[in-house]
């Protein structure tokens, strides 16, 4: 069961102008489950993406690149899941390359008009006949107001479909902004999750688009893990279609501009937090603040620290607030020169630890009622700057370890 | 159930001269409980040790580091169980002072002549006066040939007691080397684990003493992880104590020298593994080797990054060869530069990916296998040097959970 994660009603997810989708059921893994989507994108888009940091990248991360740099615009995205195409040398890459080409012939487009997207299993050889003979019917399939089909299209582990959109004014215009996630498992991403998409109507000087995709997933998807494990297959993409008719943005000065970059980032963080919310076994969804650091950097070491721990996250599953481990997780987090006694530490509202110790007035019937929520803020003060940074993170349950002892049987 | 763990035996364990070893049931936090140990060492003996890198490191380890650098001759150690006095701020200090200074007045000695040490809950009161009232009865039993007593009274969620032996001829004495350990979760030692203790009665000279402790320590109890998190209490102590009549070692030169500091080594790396063996929740134990790297420091990146995966932990508790989440591991072990295109990975005698992809003849049913063992060794090639370095950990499973979702009630 998610935590406290609705679910994406499609009369609430505004259409893109110039974005459609089809989804399909290619049978990639396993038959009678819709594994294949594709986005049509119409002339004029300009697309951006940030990919995974894993060294070891899938195939179609490599090809999205390649094909990003290429410079043509894009006109089609492929998402298969069931299998990520990771760990598959040569053969991989040309799969990932075959695929493209078949979308793009339908399509009439060139090869690198098209991005190649999997999730799945690692290691084995992508089925791309039944993904080529499945793109004929998700094409058909396409239409504007297809979003929460692909939210459905691109799950794995998830046990729900993640989607939000948000409307705002430019220029006497109404633009909109529409985006889906997928994660559940093997979820710290460095740059970007696999997968996440969102687009927007607006109008975005296409050399403001990188810039800004960087940005949204530094404030959104590179601030999530479950378990710490990077992921192959990390893809976060941001589409503008320059069809809600406003003038073009081409900075962020400017309220109606940056009341349009927070409605983004708001669709990305709430894309990013979904994930979190629908974490493999997730029982709670934890928010860890690291205030008062030297920098940024810093601060987030502490706070991955805290929210990789598997003693911390087991604590929380069990709402035992065991709350020395939060503190040991501090302390390696491998500032050098840390001072333990300057150290605060707040559970929610409750104040855990005072210069370091425990603070006299802290009440163990205190620390439970907090355990016992769903959501819950670790707020930890390192008394040495003014830096922060938030991540957020869920517990550690017997339901991860089960999914992911059976995830391939 | 421990991993192929052999529960030691007195009449295997060597006394080592000059030293006598005593525990008692004290009631730190449970009621019949051995969880006070005293180690009484004759005039003479040198020591050193070396304690965990966490920044969060606890009141006990401060004063080891303090009473260690002060000099003297050290006479005793203390040891309890039930409470890690760690996060427990300046009252925590003065408890771990107020335990050296009443053991000290026991013994005639001075304070600084005694060693703390406490490992259990963290962030609450160090019970000192029940600690204190029983010195007395721990001294009273204080024995030679107490070490698995010993073994077993420093056990928290430890299942079984660790202990090793080893003897050596060194200019035609025999000299002796017994050594004990506990560790059962929260073990990611950096320097060293919680808790390790290792006596021998070679006479060794003192100044080499501090740098065989970090080279023992490096070749076992850093090379082990359970959960990656790292204690706030690690303390790895080596105790020479000159009784046996060889002529002192004032370097390691000479075919005798290397055998001792093998066999201690041997003992140490023994210690390490063992704690492996009973980490919580463990079914398996896993070897991880990582070959042709360009320096030993990425080849413990990749190993670590391995065997603190969550998703590869979960793939070995289900025998799953779900062996491309190993691949991932590499991938976001943090090597910039690494080409994926370069990595073999083989389990155990499985040649399972070859030149970055998976290995034409690998077949399924040789990794399950593999997977099927109790003890498993992953061995990745870089392909890009000669270093390697091996680290060893366990799986993850669901008693992992169960043991620290209930470790405090």
């Amino acid at each position: 069961m998610p935590v406290n994660l609705p679910v994406p009603v499609a009369a609430d997810l505004f259409p893109v102008a110039g974005v459609r989708i089809g989804v399909t059921e290619a049978g990639v893994r396993k038959a009678n489950r819709k594994d294949l989507t594709v986005f049509l994108l119409d002339e004029g888009a300009s697309v951006a993406g940030v990919f995974t940091q894993n060294r070891y990248c899938a195939a179609p991360v490599q090809v999205c690149r390649e094909h990003l740099a290429a410079g043509q615009d894009i006109r089609a995205m492929v998402i298969n899941t069931g299998n990520a195409n990771a760990g598959t040398g040569a053969a991989g890459l040309a799969n990932a390359r075959k695929t493209c080409a078949a979308l793009a012939k339908e399509l009439g487009v060139s090869e690198q008009q098209v991005l190649p997207f999997s999730t799945g299993v690692i290691m084995e050889e992508l089925p791309v006949d039944r993904i080529v003979a499945g793109l004929p019917a998700a094409i058909a399939a396409a239409k504007a107001d297809n979003w929460v089909v692909a939210a459905e299209g691109i799950m794995t582990t998830d046990t729900q479909p993640k989607a939000y959109s948000r409307s705002v004014q430019v220029g006497g215009k109404t633009v909109h902004i529409t985006g889906i996630s997928k994660g559940a498992g093997m979820i710290r991403p460095n740059m970007a999750t696999m997968l996440g998409y969102l687009a927007t109507d607006a109008a975005i000087a296409p050399e403001l688009l990188q810039g800004l995709v960087k940005e949204l997933a530094d404030g959104s998807f590179n601030r999530v893990t479950i378990d710490g494990d990077t992921s192959t297959n990390d893809s976060f993409v941001l589409i503008a279609t320059h069809k809600a008719g406003n003038e073009v943005i081409t900075n962020w000065d400017g309220a109606e501009a940056q009341a349009l970059k927070a409605a983004l980032q708001d669709v990305a963080r709430l894309l990013a937090q979904a994930i979190v919310r629908d974490g493999e076994g997730a029982t709670k969804f934890i928010t860890v603040k690291v205030e008062g650091g030297k920098t940024e950097e810093e601060c987030r070491l502490v706070a991955y620290s805290i929210a990789h721990s598997p003693l911390v996250k087991t604590a929380f599953f069990a709402s035992d607030p065991n709350l020395g481990r939060i503190l040991a997780a501090v302390g390696y987090a491998g500032i050098a020169d840390l001072d333990q006694t300057k150290i605060d530490l707040y559970l929610d509202d409750v104040h855990v630890v005072a210069d370091g110790g425990r603070n006299p007035s802290y009440r163990e019937e205190d620390g439970q009622r907090v355990m016992k929520q769903q959501e819950i803020t670790v707020r930890v003060l390192l008394g040495r700057g003014d830096a922060s940074q938030t991540v957020w993170t869920c517990d550690l349950s017997h339901d991860y370890v089960s999914i992911n002892a059976d995830y391939r049987s």
